[in-house]
């Protein structure tokens, strides 16, 4: 029975996914929907490197959070639009779902952005869920929360298009086999990219920075 | 519309609720439901509860992840009786819900058992929104996931008896202010009670032990 109301749910949503595409679409626009748990870095990982795309690549983003404006206050020092959507307006929701992305994307001059990053309430299994209507899809995962996360939470891996190991500067303090990390996402989907970063460092973003600008690439050669 | 559909499920699992509350109260076995983010800790801080608290108080798990046994194999060395569940089998749940608690702790011996254990999928949205049947509910939070999570999840704060702040360990690596993560737990609920501990070290546990056998023993004294 409830199985069967999630379902509905989620076709609903499979349809404003598919408005939300066909209008970004039209106008040029990448998405990339950036999930993770809570605490993994997101937000730091988001501002370096809009700072790291800047000015070659004009983008903004949609925060979502169930409350606090806190993440797009700290975005918002990078100078690109930025939107948050709160989820306790629509009942303390656990992801973002479609139509809340349209709601906020119309408040953005889509024709002024090249790459709108949606950076996903915390939670490693509802978002992975909810097709936003994005183009790519990564899942950043801290290395101070264990190693295998991803078989735990194997959606989340399995509709992934990379992966990011966030706060790298932090392993000589702790007990993480990085290598088994990576076996574990490998385990799930065994071609992901994966990046090592630290969002505090700057280490291993020249990787992750040219896997983004080839993937946003890729998408409007193919539409040219 | 979605929320409706959600307040059916909730109304169904506060039914199922009170039926485990009542076979539990019969059986005077005090329930703790243990919830924070994916790799806050929450099965090495079992780990060391259960070493603390045994032979004294007689302890059962019950332990949600979406896939894996990993957290059941790690806890079951403890000697005290586990219950793996997977929500894969529910649809990929990203909450134990009162039906699922039910059915796992038809399993157990509950007449041989104190204190039963829930440790709660990672998750800070929705498992503070499906009551299970428990006596009292506790947040892990780790240090390495930034001060403001209790503003950014509310409702899991304010539906919570107490907070732990695990990995106490790592603070001099990391810019954590530990003053400011109580401040924004307080801003939430202002009587939280709040422990400082290392579930590698063992540091700050002979106060949350302290609380916890307190806790159990009220609800022993008040039944008898």
């Amino acid at each position: 029975m409830e199985v069967k109301v999630v379902r509905k749910i989620l076709d609903v949503n499979d349809a404003m996914a598919a408005q939300n595409r066909n209008a970004f679409g039209k106008q040029g626009v990448f998405v990339l929907n950036v999930m993770s748990s809570p605490g993994s870095g997101k937000t730091a990982l988001l501002e370096r490197t809009l700072s790291q795309l800047s000015p070659e690549i004009r983008c903004a983003v949609i925060v979502g959070d169930v409350a606090t404006s806190h993440d797009a206050d700290r975005l918002a020092k990078s100078g690109a639009p930025v939107v948050q959507v709160n989820t306790d307006a629509f009942g303390g929701d656990c992801h973002l779902a479609a139509h809340v992305i349209g709601a906020a994307a119309s408040d953005l001059d889509l024709s002024a952005i090249d790459l709108l990053i949606v950076e996903n309430v915390g939670n490693l299994v509802c978002p992975a869920e909810f097709d936003i209507g994005e183009d790519a899809r990564v899942v950043v995962l801290s290395v101070t929360e264990g190693e295998d996360k991803p078989v735990k939470y194997p959606l989340m891996f399995r509709v992934c298009d990379a992966a990011l190991l966030n706060k790298i500067d932090l392993l000589p303090h702790l007990d993480y086999d990085i290598a088994a990390a990576r076996g574990y996402i490998r385990q799930i989907k065994s071609d992901m990219p994966i990046f090592d970063v630290s969002a505090k460092t700057g280490e291993g973003f020249d990787a992750w920075i040219k896997w983004l600008k080839k993937t946003v690439a890729a998408k409007s050669t193919a539409a040219a």
